[in-house]
């Protein structure tokens, strides 16, 4: 249940309001947008009067049920979208910003040099895998800490802020330095993760998992901001399905579906979803042509000789042609490229 | 196996060639495009001595084995888009073409108004469901004959050439004046229903199935084109996956994919896709951005009131609107609009 | 909306109750079962007051609302297992029937060959495809009119009755002496199949389509029953997913549903439903186990050449063994085997 | 590659093996079972002289490549099944072994009530849920650590081991007095868990993913045994398809193939599988014929009021039931109950 206050509301007023209501046992969210300032009511609010709360608050505006479950990312509580400032970066609203860099960093070298490429391109944030999560545990696993340090120095060379993936909860203090942590598709539904994550003053960048809904996208974003940590950005990464042509199946109605239902950003991970390096730039542009904040894109120096993933990587030249497709298309798409 | 011929290759010899090797008990496929003229040969080939074969024939420049299954519809055989001319539209190669109607043909009134709308918003195709495949016997089946009638009423007073769904291979007759055949998902491996259809010679819209791969897609082709009929219009229009949020998940890397593959054009329906209309917009717009050859749209004048799939039909003001949208994005996808 | 009528409802009643339902424009289902006698009403049934029906028809018991639109083949509407009988075997109710042959006819004597000897075996229906749905127009299609011929052949010689899969509806006299005409997954919305065989007077196997769900493998035999064909054979042959490692996978769960929601007899094919000989006998077990009213098996005299689906078909001696076990089983599940 | 090596093979000779194998970079898994034993090599194998090895070691027996990624769980590697003890519970080899209880744990009462009863019934182990993962964040997260220790207090009262899930690797200490440590099918891929469940020293039960294959569970198994722990009990549990009507699709077919491919115990959820309680008793019978080790059930006190999965879970009676049919059929299926 979201009560909409007026504009004139009172802090004092709202403060009661929101004493009373965690006093019956409710939780709150309460959320200040341009257009209206909100407060959400969490907890079994079936048997509350709307009409007459609505009718008996000076300060509430009006009132509305929420059925569905995820409340403080739903966009009927807080209309305007969304935007996370990360260094001189910022995603969501009328920006398109763009994550590249290797599956894996390598070397201090290899991520480096892709790390000033990729800015010269026009990517805003650096991506390197340390920590791989890897289906055999004969796999290369990444370059772990070492593979956090090589990042750092190439966040200190290029100015790029980083994003990286956290595999466990007891890696939190290794991601000090890391600008935004990311959550891989396999855990999606670590909860215990996802409530650590939300203790984090950070952006956390959130995948789809492959088998699950865009519902439960929702719900397990939900954990992270009911958790104190309202700068989310999801992503959309393909899912699995039967068919095998492609690793995965992106789907594209749920960014738009997403954008619809929630204010948080969502990006795309077109490398991932399809594993095929020329189907990239074609769901790239697909991806901005559909209403996406951004991507979040593998290119890499020497993709044939890349340690991971190397088929759907992206080399330098054909990350700087892509990009350079997407700039014209953002003129049209009215975004701040 | 495919043989690309020399350019100059004379006529008689190339019979002699294709009539050897049929002599063999080989089927043969000959396709002549802009940039090669090429034989393939379908059967066991796995015993031909290739590089004998091309140092012995001299009309042969060179060889290659295909291991695809798909032969006639294969991009290897025929490297030119197939462009295919319908009326005053044409589908594939440099063109963008948009086919919009409503699902169900309700009356004379309903589809001549909707296809002069549609008509002056830039669709070149009239769509039109007269026999319609419910999952339910006690639902609306469609106008049938009758629906078909109105089709052809509305075809005389704006001239935009027909689309229309077959049902079965007994109502040929019956399509004699539907200017386009379509396959609908769940016939789309009715194998009969195809090597009729490949019998004619007007174009096929063939819709990808439900749960079909984008290789089985292509195999379906195959049974066209290899009955006779080259004239095929692939359709991307969602698979059944578990989400359950959008009617099926739209699959728009098949549309890449599909387009790399083969040489036919490749269209998208976003509306029975989604099952949403405000999803169609941002699909439609993903879908051209992704390299699709045009669209199949739900249009209706009264989406309310629609006797089947109202839910995901456009009105004809959104239709228009979308229409304005797309038109400002053929430019930068260089295609004719 | 099913009314169930009072033990000793007269005739002429009865036929004046269902008159007037069919006069104001509802379609009747009649259903006589040892239990009771139904009345089930299609059509707009939202505007009808049940308690005043029930209260002001002295031949109605009571009454109930059917929220499912499948109503002919709803347990609700006929609470008695259908029994279908063929020949001497019989299909429903306490009967565990095993119908066993190969995907496909080759010739005379291998057909024989394999009649008798799954006959001796136990099996009490052969199959045997003679038109086979291929994915490839390159693939073996069958020995179609001449498959049927030899399969009269083995069914004279050993009085076993046949299973044969129908392709479209223009081979409907072609299946005279088929004694069960078999819809193949891939036409299970073939709704204009369904329709005709409807209107046959013998039993029919509905095969679940690989991507339908139970509801509407039960719509599809709504479809048949309510054009007048109620000897309807249910057959559960796994459906698609992302696992890959099977050709399919086996819901054997809707075994047990489509057994609670509806009276139709339900078979399992576990040969293609793994595509894996090793796996055939447990999944077969199984199946018993979990209520099915029995198995279509492929079972070949020389799996290694068979010139279709060698790799799922057990060879005469491992079918034979499979039925030794499954023998066992029957006593303990009280069926008659 | 897998060496299987003499009967007669001295225990230094085997060790000087290993430790040359070790030496040249490759890891290896040490195998002794009752028909042979054997060494199995991880790492780049491609360039070694299978045959040159056997020829020139007089230890080893005969060797062979496995092409399948998981070794130390393939059955090549250590044909014998894997029979897993915990207190006077056998899972594995001739045995069928029933965990049964409640999803959640809720109170003293409400555990050692059910303890008693499944026991007397015949369940060897209880199973309890204290932390639960939710969708939601507002929903009932489970009794945490005081469940644990409601599980201890059932446990001292009736003797039966207990299993429970562990959500990440900071609980480890707190499953202490847990017997089996559950790997819920969300964390199948949480590799790093995976990892420190496998320095441990007791049992692991792991549920296959809602989107893995069965490949991938079996190299999530290879994790936890290549750590160091090899008492791995596989769970099939239901994968996720577009099916609607039941909670999630069970795959029985892998349970077979599981039992092929490797040789650890396979055990198998019908509650979470199906999420409908009717259908739990069929698929129980069914898991049991296709050639499962055990089940997995919930049985609740009442289930009307359960706090979690109310649903899905048999009350004490039906369960019993449940028990008396599953010990008809062991007899036959030639197991210990």
């Amino acid at each position: 249940m979201v009560f909409i206050l007026k504009p004139n509301a009172a802090k004092e007023k709202i403060d009661k309001f929101i004493a009373d209501w965690e006093q019956k046992g409710f939780s709150t969210i309460y959320s200040v947008g341009t257009e209206h300032t909100a407060v959400c009511l969490i907890g079994n609010t079936a048997e509350i009067d709307l009409d007459h709360v609505v009718n008996t608050t000076d300060i509430v505006d009006y009132g509305k049920r929420i059925t569905e479950q995820y409340k403080a990312v739903n966009r009927t509580v807080h209309e305007d979208n969304t935007i996370i400032n990360v260094g001189c970066a910022s995603i969501g609203g009328g920006f398109f910003t763009v994550m590249a860099g290797p599956c894996s960093v390598e070397s201090r070298e290899q991520i480096t040099e892709i790390a000033h490429s990729v800015k010269k391109s026009g990517a805003k944030i650096l991506r390197g895998g340390a920590f791989k999560p890897r289906t055999s545990p004969y796999a290369f696993q990444g370059k772990q800490a070492e593979g956090l340090d090589m990042l750092r120095i190439a966040k200190q060379e290029t100015e790029l802020p980083l994003v990286s993936e956290i595999m466990n909860q007891t890696q939190i203090e290794l991601f000090e330095d890391i600008d935004i942590v990311q959550i891989g598709a396999r855990n999606m539904q670590n909860f215990d993760l996802l409530k650590e994550v939300g203790k984090l003053k950070k952006p956390v960048l959130l995948k789809r998992g492959l088998a699950n809904t865009i519902e439960e996208l929702l719900m397990s974003a939900e954990y992270i901001v009911s958790s104190g940590n309202d700068q989310v950005i999801l992503c959309e990464r393909g899912i699995r399905t039967f068919e095998t042509m492609t690793r995965n199946t992106l789907d594209l109605a749920a960014v738009a579906l997403l954008k619809q239902k929630s204010h948080l950003p969502v990006i795309v991970d077109p490398s991932h979803a399809s594993g095929i390096r020329s189907l990239v730039p074609p769901l790239a542009k697909a991806a901005m042509a559909v209403g996406a904040d951004g991507l979040i894109i593998e290119a890499h120096n020497n993709p044939a000789k890349a340690l991971c993933d190397g088929a759907q990587s992206l080399d330098l030249e054909q990350f700087h042609s892509l990009m350079e497709e997407l700039r014209k298309r953002a003129v049209i798409e009215s975004k701040i490229f």
